[in-house]
């Protein structure tokens, strides 16, 4: 049996708690968060106890943590869960600063602790067939991934003003999506955008839409663009172009009815949010990080793609904020 | 805590098992079934306990059944968890004679319990969203019902023999379908097929293909088609004309990868089959049953639509024996 | 240069001047309607002359009749065209009764001329493509066809009341698209109807909405459904099911255009009506007419398929009336 | 009557004779090509004459002239077209540089002629009813555009050399949708590409891949991606993403056939090359140009909309060679 401790009870945690439950040989011991009557609720519904950090972190029955907190602790649960030997699934992105995030990269090998960053698209039906298929050669080799990335409406602009940007915040995602489908890193990043759905976003320094362009070391070309607010929701497609064909992932629909009527054709808008069009994600996600924990298969996503993907997102905010083309040198590592 | 026994521990058994063990105040107490050691595997993965057809009826605590076995118990078992007045589910058919589906749908009344029959295609995400909109009015009044539901592949000819014949074993879905979504009763049923598939279906007295016609009491029109062998997969489609439009249920998808190739543009087939079509409405009638045994509310289908369909199953058979046209008056009751 | 005289000047006459006007070799001399202006209009427009039936029929120069006048005339006109040794095209249907239908096609094989008989939708891109991957073994044997046909709105009703009812006025296409497709003659026919959309068209003695069921010698099945009023607009698809997979002919539709609102997903509705759906179907099916007469190639569709499309018909009407299945002994022929 | 000369009888200049001499009231008087034999196989086969550049300009009852001959000749003839004071309809692009351009602009401005560049997809019934509808307000503001353009197989080397290069031989159209689309001009241009395709198209010092990113005055957004081969065929796509929504326009297939087999469900791909996808658009424009000769109704596209093209691919191509952001202050005149 693992045992297992949840940081933070909130919309995600609660998603990760019931998921982590259904697998065989799993426990969820703990639940920590620092809205104690979240903390309370949702470990009774799973049959947990509230607890602190301290405590989980020092249960030697406790083999994995779950951090799914806010953003500014993840860099320091990442480092002292892996200084007490556990096993760590950490919420994206790793920290909002490179350093930090690099220091979690090192802290974590030296522990040799397993770490998986939620980059839970990777584990997406749609999106993981899709790649298993390049990898079986259908479209050849792969030349241009075109990223569509649209949310259905804007967060709070408090949220917006901690989130670090939205190429930290939203865009993270996509980068680790190039860094997959592609198979190749970064040479050059181009990242421009507009502030069009809110002026308060402007207002807080940070871009409502966007639009990314990636130039990897094999010459392959990746765009990426996003808004904050795609009226028909949310909105999650790519393709690949490859020298034999290409694949797109359609979005996700919660029906297939389609209706006739004097009007027009029309079917359903896409899933409506994240935790809808994810929620297959979500569970496979925690089912491959306990399967790499009780049997040792490798990690599909490490805290080294959480890092590299935020190489990406710190490269386009400094695309976009000096309006320069940024080289990538260093991501040849 | 609703204590439940199930009686069946095969492929829908094992379906059932996973579902009602997920409601919240609901505990699988007895799994019955004469192979022991499915019983007892199946019992054991849900923290329950093999147990007797007696055993669980007797037992004051159980107060619901989940009737999961093979077709020809039925209507047995019906009648006695009616006579020992547990709440009762029960897999489609009610029996293979009206004589006894009738006994049924009387002792069932007299006891005052719950009979829901599983049609489950009515808790569909796809098909349940359809009726709801057909409610709302967006395409006036039905007037036309066309459905299309094909297998993968045939069972073994020694299934067939025992099924009822197709009409029974698998348009009954069909019929309690059109029902449902016209909201009429038939007054008259025209049905014809042939063996195209494999000729020891035949030879065994059945049709693989076959197709339907009922007019209605309202004067609206339904045509049902159905194979044993749809090489491309489990088709199951429906489409409804209606004096301001028309709403099409297409088929479920794995995945929606598209690609494009120098042969076509393709996508998926459609999802594998019935467990996996209809896996969300599955667990969505089981969810039903509780709720409605918890709190009264009224079921949305009875051991009353086990019978119609029934019926209407009886009549195409007739139809096509006697290759005439069968009238339901009696129907009109 | 074959010189061709064109018998009705309406909608249809239109279409089929403007087509054969295309045809390199082909001179439109003369058009005939018994309403002069508009036989003069269409002529002048085309650099053709109004004329009589008996001058067209007596010029020797005129190899060829285009027969698009009012359903009545068809016949006669079959007849003397014939005798004058002329190849005919006729729109559907050759007639409204058997009897004279099957005088036409006496006649036409008497007189040894060519004899094409107006069934477009064999020579639509869609269908026909759909046809030749049938041929090419794509699906293997053909077993079960389902034809969907619907009209936008329902004529007058005083065009209803000389129609000859929708089996020989709408139906009649279907019947042809029927055995066109299964390649395969007819043993029984059920059909019945209902009058849903306007009861004046019941007070006519027709149906606006019909289910048809057609068994074939080698058991093959057939299904059609059509109503005199769609509001979704104008419906034509059929989908055929084989043993090894199925193919579908889905609507054309005007734009590719693909809108994402708060509301829906939508697309365009079907093309309009009949002449802008079978736009290119109806230049075909000219260009074939005087290739076969050009070239001495095969025509696609004979006088004994008007006549073996109207024999369906006569048994659906019956069909309906006596409320009985029609056994065609005789189309074993 | 208007009498028209056509210069160029190659592949597009065959397309606009048999399109214009569709035009009620124009009549092709004159072909000109270098190479003589074409210029009298096209020139007979409309009943017109080869001839000369000179005698064509010099003939007073020519009112227009449609220009379709190699690139390299267009600003030469535009300038002696325009100084005979006939009408202009000139293919893509009006010259390889910016300067003769102007030239070409300028003169047409002084001359008072008309002149309309061939940027077809404006009037492709799938582009132009999107555009119709974004200007009838069905998704509020357009914020970001989303271009796909790819070529199904490149040209030959030879002509890549003298093509001008990628961005002003093949992207010049997707320059024109840009502009078209968004209405509103670009202040921004990056762009950059790989050769993976053919090497020799990078050795000829071009590119068989690109990605380009324009941002405009009003903060809109716009990326296209090309490539000279899709192994699947000729795709022309693009989304317009606005306040209220988004608007797609999709492929053209041939038809509308949908295969379900074993492997999976299938339709067709696009339209082969230009010459199928655009066969409409060609016939629209060319309507259009004598409508607005003859009836003095405003041009869709014009000499400027070819000069602003030009500059877009102009920037572009400046942006990849010298890996750098292009500003565009000289747009906003």
């Amino acid at each position: 049996m693992i045992e297992v401790a949840l940081f933070g009870a909130g919309r995600i945690g609660k998603i990760h708690a019931g998921n982590l439950t259904k697998q065989a040989g799993v426990r969820l011991k703990y639940v920590v968060d620092v809205h104690a009557e979240s903390a309370q609720a949702l470990a009774q519904l799973h049959g947990a106890a509230a607890g602190s950090v301290e405590a989980a972190l020092a249960d030697p029955a406790i083999k994995a943590v779950v951090i799914a907190s806010s953003t500014d602790t993840h860099s320091d649960l990442i480092l002292r869960a892996a200084a007490a030997g556990k096993a760590i699934f950490c919420e994206k992105p790793v920290d909002l600063t490179i350093e930090r995030a690099r220091a979690c990269a090192a802290a974590v090998e030296e522990a040799g602790v397993l770490c998986m960053i939620g980059f839970q698209r990777r584990f997406d039906p749609t999106f993981s067939a899709l790649k298993e298929r390049i990898l079986a050669g259908e479209i050849g080799s792969p030349e241009m991934l075109v990223v569509t990335s649209r949310d259905p409406s804007p967060p709070p602009v408090s949220y917006i003003k901690v989130s670090g940007g939205v190429f930290k915040d939203m865009l993270i995602h996509d980068f680790d999506v190039f860094r997959w489908i592609l198979d190749d890193e970064a040479v050059s990043v181009y990242a421009t955008g507009s502030c069009l759905v809110d002026p308060a976003i402007g207002a807080a320094g940070d871009l409502d839409s966007t639009v990314v362009t990636i130039r990897t070391r094999l010459g392959r070309l990746c765009q990426i663009n996003t808004t904050r607010r795609a009226a028909y929701g949310y909105d999650q497609r790519f393709e690949v172009l490859g020298s034999a064909g290409m694949l797109q992932a359609g979005n996700h629909k919660p029906t297939e009815v389609v209706s006739h009527t004097a009007a027009n054709v029309s079917e359903d808008k896409p899933e409506n949010f994240f935790l809808e069009r994810y929620r297959v994600a979500y569970a496979n996600e925690i089912a491959h990080f306990f399967d790499a924990l009780a049997n040792g298969t490798a990690l599909r996503t490490t805290v080294q793609d959480g890092l590299k993907a935020l190489e990406l997102a710190e490269a386009a905010m400094l695309s976009w904020r000096e309006n320069r083309i940024v080289m990538l040198e260093g991501s040849r590592s």
